[in-house]
């Protein structure tokens, strides 16, 4: 049996004893029952998800997957695919967005080159996991053979393996790739079969002609490939990216070894969609981290049934979103940890 | 001159020119325009409050501001009101929601006594700024006299001047009380004129007979006081609370020193908006931290017209939003401060 298929058959449920017995010691803290909303549900999940009423949440780590994408050829995208090698350069020294929010949040970031069309070498601080120099043009054929799919995702799967081997207490999702937003609105077009114009948008800041172009180009990619959406691997290797395989291989092995795994915004979502068409389950162990800008999220979001944690009108990507979710989900752990019970603090509980 | 009229007429418009300033700055910075949404909205109004390019946010200071409510008799309130003194010693203990969270983001807590109805004596951490023991029930009379509320809400104005010499960046406002949802609501149906069951709701838990109940109530008072909806300090008094005052206060002050303010839930945001009546200018020094579960809410934040960065169902008080919204400004500042710019990072800027 393969890497991935033993990974899907290895996601169960999460244990839902715990998680009532989590959401009983948050009910007996000195604070009226359930006012603390959201950050309650954060709470009991992680718990539950990491096995123990006392979870751990202070070890986090943010994985940037990076890919470029053979349909930038066709003018979809505000910036030239030299940026996306370019800011790897970035992420490793430190300059970001994501660096910043990560050093705010205790948070160590791992940049991987899943398929960046570009010769690293040997490069200290990058993890070198590349399948290929980028995705085909997926205008004019696959964007992945079947097999590059599954070797990102397996490559995502062990990132995830091994960060819970290392004693990590949850990961995060962030993707870098210049294009990537296009092969994002193709999925969930594709496996919604909602119309690519609803689901398709400005993306790092295009114009409406661009726009316009971005929607032709995905429904071409449609038409031209006839991707199966009974099939998420073959949606994920006609329509997909490097990056976004390996997001969605995170998912999975997150799911598969009871590590808690906050997925950042629309290309990120996009990646964790594949892994729960894969095997619903997983979706138990994310937490969405925030609403992105752009329109197709809410569909993603909704087929996902999760309910994100922060709508800032973020539409940066790398992980950012998680990086301030990560935040919410360590206080929320840290209310069920170290918050006094009435009986510790001698307060009434009701008239 | 009375410091309470020093205070108002010394808060200014905040500055425009480093407003667009930090923005040009945050617009050079490698990532497309705009894409970090409410976070650059957050940092360069906090750059311009602050009065630098270069502004600090890691010197926070939450305020909790308690006080009792004569109104409790009437039965508007899950909690009996001896709930008030027992939280404040926990607060003094470390064990409330916003002990926990306010260490989570690096934030000192102060406790205020504004006006609990409980003889403390001389208690090591608690800042003893008592007016009265408690409001009177405001369905007999008027909840204070003038007086009261001006000394309440110098009270408040001093602790935020204070801070601002004391070289705090930025404040958040906090509060405690059983019963202080029931004036809340009382204000906004006071100053906005809406019907009082369109801005009650369950507060900490109260049962459907309760909110009947706690409805007539303040209709009641609304009826006995008469208060002037063009006179926020008359409706203060009339409705009001100590700790409420005591809040006003706190974004009196910390407008008119150019420090940033939290502002957390609903009661919190009743005081912000008693603040905001006396000088409308003040609302631009404020960051309002979260949506209340409690439907008056919505109104006041209108009112306010701002956003807050939160909606995650809290409906706690203490702060507890406020220390959640200081984690995610201080991400915005940073992103201002440590973010490398396209020139730094040798980032192709468009095609």
């Amino acid at each position: 049996m393969s890497l991935l298929q033993q990974t899907l058959s290895a996601i169960k449920p999460v244990d839902r004893t715990l998680l009532q017995a989590a959401q009983s010691r948050l009910d007996n803290k000195t604070k009226p029952i359930g006012s603390l909303g959201q950050l309650e549900e954060l709470a009991s999940r992680f718990a539950a998800i990491s096995g123990t009423l006392a979870p751990d949440a202070s070890r986090k780590t943010i994985f940037i997957f990076a890919g470029d994408h053979g349909v930038t050829e066709e003018g979809v995208s505000a910036f030239p695919k030299e940026v996306t090698p370019q800011m790897v350069f970035n992420f490793l020294n430190g300059g970001a967005g994501i660096n910043v929010l990560a050093r705010h949040g205790g948070i160590d970031v791992k940049v991987v080159d899943m398929g960046v069309d570009y010769d690293f070498g040997s490069l200290p601080g990058l993890i070198d996991l590349k399948v290929a120099n980028g995705t085909a043009n997926f205008t004019k054929a696959p964007a992945m053979t079947r097999d590059q799919a599954v070797t990102a995702l397996e490559a995502g799967i062990t990132l995830a393996t091994e960060a819970k081997s290392a004693g990590i207490s949850m990961v995060g999702t962030g993707d870098m790739g210049i294009g990537n937003t296009t092969p994002s609105s193709a999925i969930i077009a594709a496996l919604s079969g909602k119309p690519v114009r609803d689901v398709t948008h400005y993306g790092t800041g295009i114009n409406a002609a661009t726009l316009e172009n971005k929607i032709r180009v995905i429904e071409t990619a449609i038409a031209i490939n006839r991707p199966d959406p009974q099939d998420p691997l073959d949606v994920l290797a006609k329509l997909g990216g490097l990056e976004i395989a390996g997001i969605a291989g995170l998912v999975l092995g997150a799911a598969a070894s009871n590590l808690p795994v906050v997925v950042d915004g629309f290309i990120s979502t996009a990646g964790a969609l594949i892994a729960c068409e894969m095997n619903p389950v997983a979706s138990e162990y994310i937490f969405a981290a925030h609403k992105s800008v752009e329109t197709g999220h809410g569909f993603m979001l909704e087929r996902l049934a999760t309910k994100p944690l922060l709508d800032l009108g973020l539409r940066l990507g790398e992980g950012t979103g998680a990086a301030l979710a990560m935040l919410l989900i360590e206080a929320g752990v840290k209310i069920l940890n170290e918050m006094a019970s009435f009986e510790d603090a001698g307060v009434s509980k009701s008239r």
